[in-house]
């Protein structure tokens, strides 16, 4: 072993109890994490808080552009381009450009040592990433969220900081179980007519090679940290390759690989970072690669479906996002599920892959304990509700947070116009007042109802906060309709009120054909869309959402091959040289 | 549980000490397998060969054509091309041609029910039909193979019986494995401020639909049996394609699991057969079908690289073939060395995926104890080796059985040409005399010495028995080169004789970076070629020699999708209807 697989056997060492505890949530799919959901209860939190504000802030070009400093091969000239949404200044933060070519050159020079350590080495050096991001870099990473993603600051914590986190783990855990499935040596012995052949048999993981992995805008860290651990963890090395608009997260993020990599005696180029500009992307040119061998990609449907279709000979690995469907068949307590409802389609101004968009109820209403709640009431109830949570700036700013990018605006004016011609406009969108920042980038939701027949305008996902109440024939026509479009058009969720359990059943089968995970009659107080790391798997890759899921073996078992070599027991015999 | 499902496990319980036997040899790839290897040690051999051979015969169109009845949907006019090579004569069957759409339609209609019921009554189901093959159809398949693809009834009855019947139980070890992963229940808890909300979840296995199976001319059951299992025990529907030249032996393989999943109370259409024919191939339009999920393909890396190409939307799983290298550097015993290569050199005329065909040697020879031995010598010895095995025409038919398609014959004479023109003949092919088929389709294999600037006619797979020995400047030559050629055209196997254990180490690197599998050093009864099943890994997914491998995890995991569903715990209170 060298030097390096010893030092990372130590890290196995050290984090085998949250290893431990990840395999068996995994397994049982219960609820767990080892890290607090709560900021406050993060160790001396307000501490910690202030560090990472004060490391946030010293990434900030505020006179001048400052360079952030990853000291990669082939560093050209800078580029930066982030605008904080809450201000809507520039971070003033400058990256260098990198000659693709040069970071494959160097990761493909890393790989050697990486791919031939034990798994459980490198699963370890991994760990100690994950431990090193909570540790060091959280609350630094949750403001990074905060002033490029726009989420709120608790959202940036939570789903960009501890979820993601341990979503990163739970890929460790299937990187770990589809591997140990290899056994690294046989003994095969066999007759062959009156002779016993015995052979020892050695059986190597290889690696693909080279992954590039694209992170979005909106929420950088939630896929792009489990893709590079699937990556990572198998002995591949990752370019990243960050969204324009949203590079800093990933940037301390890849400087935390690259330090902890290096500490751990491994080659620091195993993972890079490739920024670029709305001006000259990057992204066709790293997909078409020659030297790609694999692709994870977050982001849009339609650049995720060209990755699918054009990746070959690499491996894609797609989310992107759809038509989140809801389908109000009965409720127990109605005005709940809109409360629930409400806080979901504003949660981040919907901004999330999982925000639900459109909802579909029979034309006679929704039946209730007390009568039917005509199709016109639950629309105006539905936008009550949601209004209810954006007049008060305070709460708005928790929740609504900001948006992410200008375009998000424009979309919804052409939205609302076309919504007011071709049907009811429920909510029109207004800016509302961030308390903390007056700048801020802010728009509450637009709701639209409209008729089954304006299905162009719902058929596709409208990123932002924009939802559409449908009036379908019955209830049989609404769960039809809305399984239909999250099949054609793609979903990641569904959500279902209904008190008949008939319904219920047939909707779990509609769903379950369709490739959306539904949640049904869900009240209270979690957000609908809550994903569960551990627990929930996200994505089906049974609709245009996107081709693989977190996590199972499928996300896994491909990003390696096996090789092996077999040879006679006999020890071999001298023979002198040429 | 349907009756179906009940009758399903029971399948499961009744296989369950073979299929745990199984379960086990994956794990520690030792030598195991529940059938015997030689026909003579199978039940009852002489009355069970004699009841094979009526049965094979009892399909063939001595006089008028006879036709095979699949009882499939859609069928429509019939076809039927097969022609002995053994006899050279018609075989004189007929097939329906089927309307793909129909079966298209069929297949969707039968996936409810079976994606539905338990893992473990799939894989029972699915374990009766390798018992159905094995005791019901063992021998009768050996003769369909051995008069359609040319095999002996030696390799007929174990490649394509035995061992394949080991490949297909693998798979199902693996999908055991991969589905058993994902828990089929969960309760989760968790706080959100003040409440507790506690949720009810269901996963669901969703299989991706329809698959199409390709199987090849010279091999059909060996890489369709376990396509077809991993497809069918994650739920999917299959399709088979086979070769025209080859048809016989999938249906009496697709007629068995016809039979069995009906018994089983499933539909059989869940496998069917769309036989083509040369003028009017349907390989691409299934390949491009809409409804197509998956293609498992094994043929020519031209038409696999077509396939991987194209196939998106659906997955792909390709087995193609490529430059299998032998590198020779040094050997304690050069003539035992000499003739275990000649033995795989000429075993079934080398019309296998794992035959090798380009030997690298050192300008300077080959070092042995008693000195070097030339280059010109090497050539000439292992020419004689090879001859020697062809001159016995009762020992020829047993090693090199026939030739499968009379294209093999031209690209002989077309290799032999060249050869001639561009190096040196070491051995001239010619037909050798069938003892018991004297109008056999035949040849002895053809030998070439040349050197390495000679690359582009030894630098692609010449499909048939074909060889080069390839003249290198040194040792570390013949590695680079070999290697080189491995990565770039593809190559399953691979073969080194060297007693210098840096040497060996070295090729062990390189050839698992080209992702070609190798023995080492390997002389006496065993074919260098053998492929064990539960042992040796078939196909890396390294090089253009396919991207799936028999059998790991990736070869099932991503056959299937995982959907769920979660609710609140409390009980549902009944509404009045509407």
């Amino acid at each position: 072993m060298t030097a390096a697989a010893v030092r990372g056997a130590g890290y196995f060492e050290r984090h085998r109890d949250r290893f431990e505890g990840a395999r068996q949530a995994c397994a049982v799919r219960n609820c767990w994490s080892p890290f607090p959901e709560l900021p406050a209860k993060y160790p001396d939190a307000a501490a910690a808080q202030a560090r990472g504000l004060a490391a946030f802030q010293a990434h900030l070009g505020s006179d001048a552009p400052r360079l952030f400093e990853l000291d990669q091969p082939g560093e050209a000239d800078t580029l930066g381009e982030e605008v904080s949404p809450y201000t809507q200044a520039a971070l003033g933060i400058r990256y260098c450009r990198a000659d693709p070519d040069r970071l494959f050159d160097a990761a493909a020079n890393a790989l050697g040592d990486w791919s031939r350590v034990p798994v459980d080495t490198r699963i370890g050096v991994l760990m100690e990433v994950v431990d090193r991001l909570y540790r060091e870099h959280l609350f630094e990473i949750a403001h990074a969220v905060m002033h490029t993603a726009g989420q709120s600051f608790n959202m940036a914590y939570t789903g960009s900081g501890v979820n993601a986190l341990d979503r990163a783990i739970e890929a460790l855990v299937y990187a770990h179980q589809a591997q140990h499935a290899v056994t690294p040596q046989a003994h095969w012995e066999r007759q062959f007519g009156p002779s016993t052949i015995a052979l020892q048999k050695t059986y190597r993981l290889v690696p693909r090679g080279v992954a590039v992995c694209f992170s979005c805008a909106s929420f950088p860290t939630w896929n792009a940290w489990p893709s590079m651990m699937a990556s990572l963890a198998t002995g591949n090395a990752v370019i990243v390759k960050p969204h324009p608009a949203t590079v800093l997260p990933m940037a301390i993020s890849v400087r935390v690989f690259r330090q902890v990599l290096q500490e751990a005696g491994f080659d620091p180029n195993l993972v890079t970072m490739a920024p670029d500009s709305r001006d000259a992307p990057l992204g066709k040119i790293l997909v078409r690669h020659p030297r790609t061998a694999m692709v994870d990609f977050t982001g849009s449907v339609q650049f995720g479906q060209w990755v699918e279709r054009n990746a070959y000979p690499a491996l894609s690995f797609t989310e992107t996002a759809g038509c989140n469907t809801v389908v109000l068949e009965s409720a127990n307590d109605l005005d709940a599920a809109l409360r629930s409802l409400a806080t979901t389609l504003c949660m981040f101004s919907a901004q999330m892959c999982t925000s639900p968009q459109n909802i579909y109820v029979p034309a006679r209403g929704v039946r209730t304990p007390s009568g039917t709640v005509a199709l016109d009431e639950v629309g105006r109830r539905l936008a009550a509700a949601v209004d209810a949570l954006c007049r008060e700036p305070k709460k708005a700013a928790m929740i609504l947070a900001t948006i992410q990018s200008p375009q998000t605006l424009a979309l919804l004016a052409q939205m609302q116009q076309q919504g007011a011609q071709r049907g009811q406009v429920l909510l029109a969108p207004r800016s509302y007042p961030h308390p903390e920042f007056p700048q801020a980038r802010t728009s509450t939701p637009l709701m639209l109802q409209v008729g089954k027949g304006e299905r162009d305008l719902y058929g596709e996902e409208r990123f932002g906060p924009v939802s559409f109440v449908i009036a379908c024939d019955d209830a049989a026509d609404a769960l039809a309709q809305a399984t239909r479009d999250a099949r054609e058009f793609g979903g990641l969720t569904a959500f279902l009120y209904s008190e008949d359990e008939g319904y219920v059943a047939q909707a779990e089968q509609a769903y379950a054909q369709a490739g959306a995970q539904l949640t049904i009659n869900r009240t209270g107080a979690m957000p609908l869309n809550f994903a569960a790391a551990y627990s929930d798997y996200h994505v089906t890759g049974l609709n245009p959402a996107g081709n693989a899921a977190l996590t199972h073996l499928a996300f896994v078992a491909n990003r390696f091959c096996v090789t092996q070599s077999r040879r006679p027991l006999a020890p071999p015999v001298p023979i002198p040289p040429l």
